[in-house]
């Protein structure tokens, strides 16, 4: 591999335990690079923001995204600290990153407390499965603003 | 079922039309209940906002967690305008919130153009499988990060 794969993920390493250290949230990290430059970085902030949603990858991408003034992050790749759980995962695939390096592994995470296999399960499961229940409630309101996407002439699709 | 959970889809569906005219993304809108009281709402802003987290779900958890200052929705319900792909059902489950309310299906999702089949077998192939390449980058620092957390006297965990 590649030694500046290392160094990357180093500074992913390096951002997670300073900011993990400085009261921000948990010990994650994630820098996304672009043709060998740094474009967006991010740590965990769920605590400190009150935002169940800043995970490291989430808020790298938003900055990332931010930065470059593009809801998309082709030909970029994401350095985190720890192997991105299904949010962060599905966050990646929406942002078209094209690789993904990661350093500790969702067994590390779980031995440290924090377990996504049973959100690995659910995401897997029928929808009458779900531990979460999922209720139907069809709305002729909702079913119209679809109707009115695929009529919408100016639309920037994503 | 009891009329005001259509009453709350209806407004849901409602900003996910509203939004969408105005030019702020997809046709997506959700609200966050809880005691029968809306504390947050969200509507699709990634096209607008250039965040590919954007989605309604995601901006509505994030608003009633600000709300309220808190990182986790409890005894809280989402009434979605359609049902959450796999980042934001796992953002659901991040924030505790106790019951998912959907009206448009993934299905009829895919009919418009938001097509998040192939997200559902992404997060359920093994790492090896994976569209998006996962390549392990073993970190020292990543690692010392991890055994800090475990160490840390004040951690809020989550």
């Amino acid at each position: 591999m590649d030694p500046k794969h290392l160094r990357f993920m180093d500074l992913a390493g390096q951002i997670s335990q300073e900011k993990m250290r400085a009261g921000e949230g948990g010990p994650f990290g994630a820098i996304i690079v672009r043709d060998d430059k740094i474009i967006g970085q991010g740590w965990n902030q769920v605590t400190s923001q009150c935002d169940p949603s800043a995970h490291a990858e989430i808020v790298a991408i938003r900055n990332a995204c931010s930065a470059l003034g593009a809801f998309s992050l082709e030909r970029a790749n994401i350095y985190t600290s720890c192997e991105p759980c299904p949010m962060c995962l599905a966050a990646i695939w929406w942002a078209r990153l094209e690789s993904v390096y990661y350093a500790n592994t969702r067994q590390d995470a779980a031995r440290i407390g924090f377990d996504d296999a049973e959100i690995y399960r659910e995401v897997g499961r029928n929808l009458a499965d779900r531990q979460i229940p999922m209720i139907r409630c069809e709305s002729r309101v909702a079913a119209l603003a679809f109707q009115d996407w695929t009529k919408k002439e100016d639309k920037i699709p994503y």
